[in-house]
């Protein structure tokens, strides 16, 4: 029998000064890797170094999470920024949590996106490889982790970086690999069983029907779950059920390339 | 004849987005380590990548120059902020620079906190311990580069970090070694003659007569000059002639301190 | 029998951006004044739009809550800033909450500044007088709601404003009126009965027993709230049955002043 | 003799914190209306009180230059808000202005929408009813200027604002009335005396010249000129020269849509 292997990701740290996120600390048990926010569309310095420490206590491998400067939009707006401000946020906000890993004794694993600047590096290269530049320059061992089959692909492989596919178990799928944007009918599985099973069709398979009925190539390296609403939590749940079912092992991303490579 | 050095530093990149600083380019070859904002009380990630190039063009010594978070205020408005931010707030801006010199392969040799943040760190030993704490957090081989004789100079020592003593040229010292209050009357030695004498005292010395004329110790690792003004340009060319007649070498922070060691 | 009335106000769309408080329309109904954030240690155009809609739902009386600008502190830090910055930042939040009003069609009631900005205006006349200009600026009929006895109330009679005084049910006071500090033991009441039987007594006989133990004369015509925590939204209807079965009417600031005059 | 008059306008106060533009006090005397910044690209508290006394002691109108929430771009990047959000952000912004008008007794002529954000209400209907929603909230007297002929026109006319046409003397225009983005080739206009004859045109002839060397019709209410460097004000003197001879009236936008009307 095939052994799977999957990691799970969520974000981590997106509270603000006064603002909290109450879930972090149910959910950060049942992930395998944190996206913590730096600071431009969410977290501080002070719940920067919590979240390390939280992820440190329950063994997630840690991730930086960076953003475009928009903490009013929470960074789900999209903005014209030119590639060298780009890379320039991306080497900004990354060394900052870098800072942090080195504060507590943590290891920096990957680099993923948030919100309107992962949609727009997952359709434009420009604007990926500008993040992959800034990736690169604050260390060759992280992992970009970003929409997979999407662009970011591309330029983390042009700039010497691993790269690990992330797939959405709620998520329809256009025929291009792309996600059906969000307000478009269909474009989110409300079905939980079905969104296990798309997930599991996923891992195992490397497939995934398009909202077309398609049936279309998918590389799964992690899962984005989310942990900010008890629906969500539930999800995750029955999604690490039926993954103990399956036998799909959950594990952080860099041992989840390990074994691929 | 004894040989003597000092360093020389200024602040560099104090520009933000559309609001450059046009003096950086004519200074930066003039002394030998300069402080870089880290976007808390200016700067942004553009900036602080370019002062960086500039830095090495130059051969100038790279710190960091952390502050509060205060952009409207540029940073010299006192604000209470705890022990615990402001360490937090020291790892989150150097480790935001620190991305910056791996970027572009240079060394991170000192930090100097900013503004109201170094005043009040210089008579406050809590807060220079979290500075402390956070600057070594960033490196074990950072130098502290703070008021000399100040608070500061113990909290570095109580961390294990190196401290380099600054000096002001144009300011008065009361009999306790602290800096006579700007808004007091003398607290800034116009004279510019008078200025570079008792730099140089300072410096050959090791003592500085204090505004009520009295002899005191003090240690000039570094003398602090600014830019920012056609005088103050022509202060620091003034400075470096008298520092040449008197065979007083400037070199950057890590080679005084190693000659003093 | 006397007539007795008193204001109760509570803080209101202390959200931001992404981050909502979700008890503001739970306590809106329970409370006679709102003070609205206006973007500095809290609050955004949206949010401000949208707590003036709901004060005028609920017949609520609409405040500014100005503070310093501290969005990652939450306005709960002390900071040095100028008697003309504090005038300054006073005129631009109460400006902009005005053009809220003004596009719902609401009028603005008072100006109550926040956090640390209150705390400081309390103790140093030079900064209340400056706050009292800019609320003067902006309208000669607002009152300006502070610190019962403190130099804020000096300060809005030397505007030619209304003053307002606010008092704590829940906070231990010194013999001099100002509130015993947080942090320091017996600073908050925490027994809820006598909390509203001190709260009865202030407003029945304008007079609290201090930390000392000594009668002191207060006035009481407004009463702050929270509804910010369960606890605190349960004593917050312990203080409204108590003042029904006292007698003690709830009414906006405008009437109260009214009434007293 | 038919009679010409035409409004000169200039942006004003886009300073922040310790930066400031130091052309202001040049620029301010030559033209008769001013667009202040409110915060969000440029502009602080200090600054917006400074602009409104400025333009008093030059007779120069008081107008509103409104922004996207981007300091660290000056506004000049393109950002997907919500109407909701647009109008919400002009509200804030011009109140807050309002209050400084108030506290000086000026009186607020027109907002006109600053960087990425007036360039985006040019070609799209939504967002620059946002905008007209916006302004109208803050009075139903306020003018909006606005590209001329431009969606901003339309939007103006349906929220029953006065709109006033700006055209640009330095750009070169396409067949519909748009402007050349800037990057393309001849977008903008170096030669002097060329940029002043069809300035002139288009007040006199209420035509313009198109790229493509059709004739095209325009609206001149206001010429919209720039101090920032010592070429744009020998323009703009050059401009001024040019009206004296010509005869061509410079009014405020007020007088300058009373005069049309």
């Amino acid at each position: 029998m095939k052994q799977y292997i999957v990691d799970l990701n969520s974000d981590l740290g997106e509270g603000f000064g006064a603002y909290a996120m109450p879930c972090d600390e149910e959910i950060i048990g049942l992930v395998s890797s944190a996206n913590i926010a730096c600071g431009w569309h969410a977290g501080d310095p002070l719940i920067m170094g919590k979240s390390i420490k939280l992820c440190q206590s329950c063994q997630t491998a840690v991730g930086a999470h960076p953003s475009y400067p928009d903490l009013m939009g929470f960074g789900r707006r999209a903005m014209k920024v030119s590639p060298a401000e780009a890379e320039a946020y991306i080497v900004y906000q990354v060394g900052a949590l870098q800072g942090f890993c080195r504060q507590h004794g943590a290891k920096l694993q990957h680099v993923k996106p948030h919100g309107a600047l992962y949609n727009a590096a997952a359709k434009d290269l420009q604007l990926a490889r500008a993040i992959a530049r800034g990736i690169r320059a604050c260390g060759e061992e992280l992992i970009f982790l970003g929409l997979s089959g999407s662009c970011m692909e591309q330029a983390a492989s042009e700039a010497g970086l691993a790269f690990a596919g992330e797939v959405f178990a709620d998520r329809a799928y256009s025929d291009d690999g792309s996600l059906v944007p969000r307000g478009q009918a269909g474009a989110v599985i409300d079905d939980e069983d079905e969104a296990v099973s798309r997930t599991i069709k996923m891992i195992q398979e490397g497939r995934v029907v398009s909202q077309s009925g398609k049936e279309i190539s998918i590389v799964a390296d992690s899962v984005c779950v989310h942990g900010d609403t008890p629906k969500a939590m539930a999800f995750l749940k029955a999604l690490r059920s039926a993954f103990a079912r399956e036998g799909i092992e959950i594990a952080p991303l860099g041992r989840v390339l390990e074994v691929r490579r």
